[in-house]
């Protein structure tokens, strides 16, 4: 997309208006970038058909800075929500884009903020079918939010429940820890020329889609330990399951540059968030043959096996130190990093 | 529900964090409020059922401010999202909802939104099924946005496409124009105790229902001229399939204090926001049908003829004006109403 052909250099309060400005803004940024039959009605809405259950998820991307190592606010707009809709057990197939701009927003930096949607919709396999473009004053927002909305068709072997989870059910990791929340530290902390971590934003929904063909009901529950990061998501399951989880810090794959920039910032990495990784819960049966699977694929190469379920200690996440010590694993309470999605 | 139970009095970043916090407002608050079968899961997503086509549509809303005579953000961004469904010929079934909070929002006026987008739901026929919760700096957002998505299941007898509009098609309004806007103005301006002029949010879809029952294929299109008003949306359907538009000034329903209030801020009712209009293209066998069905209903008594179609002068939309001139209804260009919905 050529910049000197859009007309104008900053998006201002008139790109909100929904008059002739919104749609120049329209026509040579956002449908020119992702046209497809759905897009190109330019309706207020789109029509799709989906087959048997449908999974749906939302969320609104606030991360500071909109750009960072290994993607910005519009790849990750992307990952996050198709990997929401993946972990229901589900095939992602459209997403809804709604930007909330900050007048003054450089239009160089929302080009390039909308061609990773669209690269990142298309490695994932989805489409962008409908949308929205809200202008606020400056000082009224921060650059830019988005919104997306996914929808995908409910794999026909999946029975992903939390309910399904009994003792014994070992939990896989697909790979490293922390390194999304590290990444967007050291940008924030003025250490992204020391550092070289990088966000693991990516799409997940490919090999979720092979662990079900694969394994189908033996696989009892998906979970991205996003915001809170692993700490916080595998006391939440506990807790929804009244059963415990006993987990070993040895297994947990975690980088050496991650795990020495979180001693550096005094950050506890089960706490860090996370953007491309994602916790199997599997039937004991299938354990090996799950992390062949994820190990010969390119999304799971350093998987692992970290923990398994326990009726010993009820809503409790015990973790064994690497130095042979018990510990509890409390939820998040605060804030660790803020806007870090 | 009693604020003196929840705990806080302010919503803060830690409850974006993805930790207690968050789960704390969570539960408090949007499960306690929105309590369903699908968001009982608390999971990420929802997973649902929708037989046939699927009508989706997604909109942020920013207004200023959040509060005003006729409604408040919440009903609005449940409304807004379930007329963009309907206005696809469908019947609106499900809302994501997505928050993003400025710390330091009370939490009795987030309550107060949580509750407002409760009962529009609720009237509206739709279910709260997946949803986010995102918090900001003082300072980087304002206040509260909202996004919602919304998926309903399309009609069985609706064949709404712009492309089925033919030269003599009657295009008919609901009801009384600019009302939402001149609403917002007059808070905006200080006029709020002079005035009386609510905003017209609601919810259309039953009426668009009743409308496909009845009438069917006959229907041609359904379109809500909200930001940009009733001037930007002929426009763009007129240049849409190259067709011209002739409307009366004196068929539009104008109540006069939105007039007077036009007239004494210097704008044009033509271009100001609407949140509960909507425009009905129809055969001109049935026009006089419609109108009656619509003025039968409570969400029509207004109803009007307004104009037509007609291939006398394409792509241009012409109003005979009150005193009997006509002129060009050109599109909104740059900003009228910012922040409108």
């Amino acid at each position: 997309m050529d910049i000197e052909n859009i007309g104008f250099e900053t998006i201002n309060l008139g790109h909100g208006s929904g008059g002739e400005l919104t749609r120049n803004l329209l026509d040579k940024i956002i449908f020119k970038t992702f046209s497809n039959p759905f897009l190109d009605q330019k309706h207020d809405g789109s029509i799709v058909k989906i087959e048997g259950e449908i999974a749906i998820s939302t969320d609104s991307f606030v991360i500071t800075p909109i750009f960072f190592k290994g993607g910005n606010i519009g790849s990750l707009a992307v990952h996050g929500t198709v990997n929401d809709v993946a972990m229901c057990g589900a095939i992602p197939k459209y997403l809804s884009l709604a930007f909330i701009v900050e007048e003054g927003l450089k239009v160089s930096e929302f080009i390039k903020i909308v061609q990773s949607v669209k690269k990142a919709a298309d490695e994932s396999g989805v489409l962008i079918i409908t949308g929205d473009t809200k202008v606020v004053e400056r000082g009224k927002g921060d650059k830019i939010f988005i919104n997306t909305t996914g929808f995908g068709a409910v794999h026909a072997k999946a029975t992903i429940s939390v309910n399904n989870i009994k003792e014994g059910d070992k939990i896989l990791v697909n790979g490293f820890i922390a390194q999304h929340g590290m990444a967007i530290m050291s940008e924030r902390e003025g250490l992204e020329f020391e550092s070289t971590i990088e966000s693991d934003s990516t799409n997940l929904n490919f090999l979720v889609t092979d662990l079900l063909d694969a394994f189908g009901d033996k696989i009892k529950l998906f979970r991205d330990p996003t915001r809170g990061g692993l700490g916080t998501v595998l006391h939440e399951i506990a807790n929804d399951i009244n059963k415990g989880i006993f987990i070993k810090e040895i297994y947990i794959p975690l980088e050496k540059q991650v795990a020495a920039a979180c001693e550096m910032l005094g950050l506890d990495p089960m706490y860090v968030a996370n953007e491309g990784v994602f916790l199997v819960i599997v039937d004991p049966s299938i354990e090996q043959e799950v992390l062949a699977l994820m190990r010969n694929h390119k999304k799971g190469k350093n998987a692992a096996l970290i923990g398994e379920f326990t009726n010993e200690h009820p809503n409790k996440v015990v973790m064994q130190s690497l130095i042979g010590g018990k510990r509890i694993v409390s939820p998040l309470v605060g804030e660790q990093l803020p806007r870090i999605c």
